[in-house]
């Protein structure tokens, strides 16, 4: 019988970790929430800021002014280095140690070069709002290059854009880096035809969104070609450098590469010696608790959760948000020592994907949507998840903007440094 | 008699360079932008992004969006390093370099330390999007290594906030930091009461706001200190180190320091081997032409220019557009053979500056104005000047709900690399 959860420590404020500490809150518990970063963020439309649709702070808020009413949850600001389970403490980077007697790790994922980690600096991949405003930095300062180079042959690799990953991420990259092409700069430069840029999706796998239903990805294929994306299915890539990727064999020279092919989750297996899955995820119990540890649990992207149908349950923020309440609901059970609720059931709440401002894909399993219909059904969904009435009004009143004028409000190159290259220091 | 300006170079988008460029839109001239960044920058309402009021894309916007409808207008991210007058080219840091027959110098100022260079690290100042970003980063992680911190006396330099000098600028900055402080974070921090934050505001001087008469600079002592801000006249900074300032031989432990007493012109006085006065700014003549070079002009911040009353032209954003203005209908009469425009007259259009979010002094001259309506009164004008509809309305968005909830929109500790900290590495 594990001892009463006295202290709940979650180490993350993802949408899993997040989802815990709102369900202890108002408890007798003592709750400490730590994240290394002092926001939340909205991960589902971060490739907007990446692409200059929304500024950073639209999808992202201090942790501790969405736990502020709480009293019983102190917020803190601290990198999580390791779990010393033999005297249940977490141990900080800065030499510091907080004790736990209920401990929730909710330390979400990174992207994996699937051992190329060489390939990063060439290739960064889209997980943080550095990550968004560096590539968003990469690919207007690669325009910028073109309309400074005169040499036409010299242009075509500023102009050539290519993203790694067939997945939602990548097909809403892919999408949206072709729109700002194509519309936003439209007429902005005078010596370079931004609809010229191409804009390459490569996908190793035989479709884009494998996630969805054929039909769904067959429309997705012919909508974003429609939009200009060279898709190129069936080929891996096989190397990224400063100037270019490698399509199987095929040399393609490009200056701004993105990578959303795969992530792998953050260290936590390691500090627990647990079980992981090829990812990197914890085989957690039917519970989500890490074997042999019933007072640790782990949830969304560092959790391997099967499914009855053998399948995995997905790294989306809904399924991190049901295994964080399902957590906060144990740790409740048995602080009132209650009985604990059964196995940890995913409930699948469709998944959608954008193509561009005037597309999407919608698969309800029951039903299933594309078009504009699909597209505003995608906006309203995500408007209405934003956390904050305020953030709802900003960005819908961002993307009525950008629809109806094609321009896009956060189109700044900062971290001024590299301002001239499209590449980082 | 100066050659036809043909092709017209403008260094600097800011809001001088950038009035000159709509000056000569749909002309049969030539014009080409050059700017280091490719943003132009609302500088007024800078310090709002250093106190997480605005968010960056709220005020800066692409230089070349601005300008797209003019065709003759090319605008071209670059580094300008120098003037060849011999051979009439502007030379770029990449080793390019771009002809011109008549050249405007419009590049602005940095923050000066008169001598003390060394200063800088520990007391940044404010002058671009990276050192609002930078300074935001400082402000909010002190108040996280506060509540780290379980050393009561250990919290004293992490609460207390320095800005150093007395002008809008720091005004502005120190009563926002206050209101931050007491308003905006209260109640969301469990080990610190953070209204227990101190916020000095330094002063060589004997009074703040010098540039404005004697009523209102006593007006906003008065309400600077009702914000609780301690107010420190006539004693100059003598030291700026990691743990704190010196004012006159008293140290104040601080771990945040902002500096706002300063400015020095950007180097183009050498560039030209122009006189210069001792802020670096070029001694112009009557028609803001750069002695002996009448095809070479200088505007806003990089000219001094003395006006009747034998006082220098101030340096702020209308001084720099009725500058923009006049060069740009000297170069449209040279172009069309007419006699050149009577020598330059500054209009004073006024001077403003908020005391927190329900103050602010307005100086027209003919009357003044204090009190709640003089900062309704600002917000209006700041709202008018904003560029493009949708930025006021966004800003507009963004005031009205701090004025009412108290909350901040922009409370991002970015650039993760020190988050943990409230230095940059």
């Amino acid at each position: 019988m594990p001892d009463e959860p006295d202290h709940v420590v979650i180490v993350g404020g993802g949408f899993g970790g997040l989802e815990v500490a709102r369900r202890l809150a108002r408890t007798a518990l003592r709750i400490t929430l730590i994240d290394q970063r002092n926001h939340h963020l909205f991960q589902p439309l971060l490739y907007q800021v990446a692409t200059a649709s929304l500024t950073t702070s639209e999808i992202a808020w201090p942790i501790r002014s969405l736990l502020r009413d709480h009293a019983n949850i102190t917020t803190l600001l601290g990198k999580v280095v390791g779990v010393d389970t033999e005297n249940k403490r977490v141990l900080l980077e800065d030499g510091g140690s907080v004790a736990f007697d209920t401990l929730v790790l909710a330390t979400g994922a990174r992207h994996s070069y699937f051992g190329h980690d060489e390939w990063e600096p060439f290739a960064p991949g889209l997980k943080t709002i550095e990550d968004a405003t560096a590539i968003r930095r990469r690919i207007l300062s690669a325009f910028e290059k073109a309309e400074r180079t005169t040499d036409a042959a010299e242009r075509v690799p500023y102009q050539t854009f290519v993203v790694i990953g067939g997945g939602p991420t990548g097909v809403e990259l892919a999408g949206t880096i072709a729109e700002l092409a194509r519309e936003t700069l439209r007429g902005e430069f005078r010596n370079i035809d931004t609809s010229d840029a191409r804009v390459i999706l490569v996908e190793a796998g035989t479709r884009i969104l494998a996630g969805f239903r054929e039909s769904l990805s067959e429309y997705a294929y012919k909508a974003l070609s429609k939009l200009g994306v060279d898709i190129r299915l069936g080929h891996p890539v096989t190397e990224c450098t400063r100037e270019g990727v490698k399509i199987a064999d095929v040399f393609v020279p490009a200056k701004t590469i993105i990578w959303a092919a795969g992530v792998a989750a953050s260290p936590v297996a390691e500090w627990l010696e647990a079980a992981a899955d090829g990812a990197g995820r914890i085989k957690v119990e039917p519970d989500l608790s890490v074997p042999g540890h019933p007072d640790i649990f782990a949830i969304g992207d560092t959790a391997s959760v099967v499914m009855p149908n053998g399948r995995l349950v997905p790294g989306i923020a809904p399924a991190a948000k049901q295994e964080g309440q399902y957590v906060g609901d144990i740790i409740r059970a048995r602080l009132a020592g209650r009985a604990a609720p059964p196995p940890f059931r995913y409930k699948d709440t469709g998944s959608l994907a954008t193509i561009g401002k005037r597309a999407a894909v919608v698969d309800f399993g029951w039903v299933k949507l594309t078009g504009r219909f699909a597209w505003w059904l995608w906006g309203f969904a995500h408007i209405y998840f934003l956390i904050g009435m305020r953030h709802r009004l900003a960005v819908a009143l961002n993307w009525l903007w950008i629809y109806f004028t094609g321009q896009r409000s956060a189109r700044l190159i900062t971290q001024g440094q590299d301002v001239r290259g499209s590449r980082p220091d």
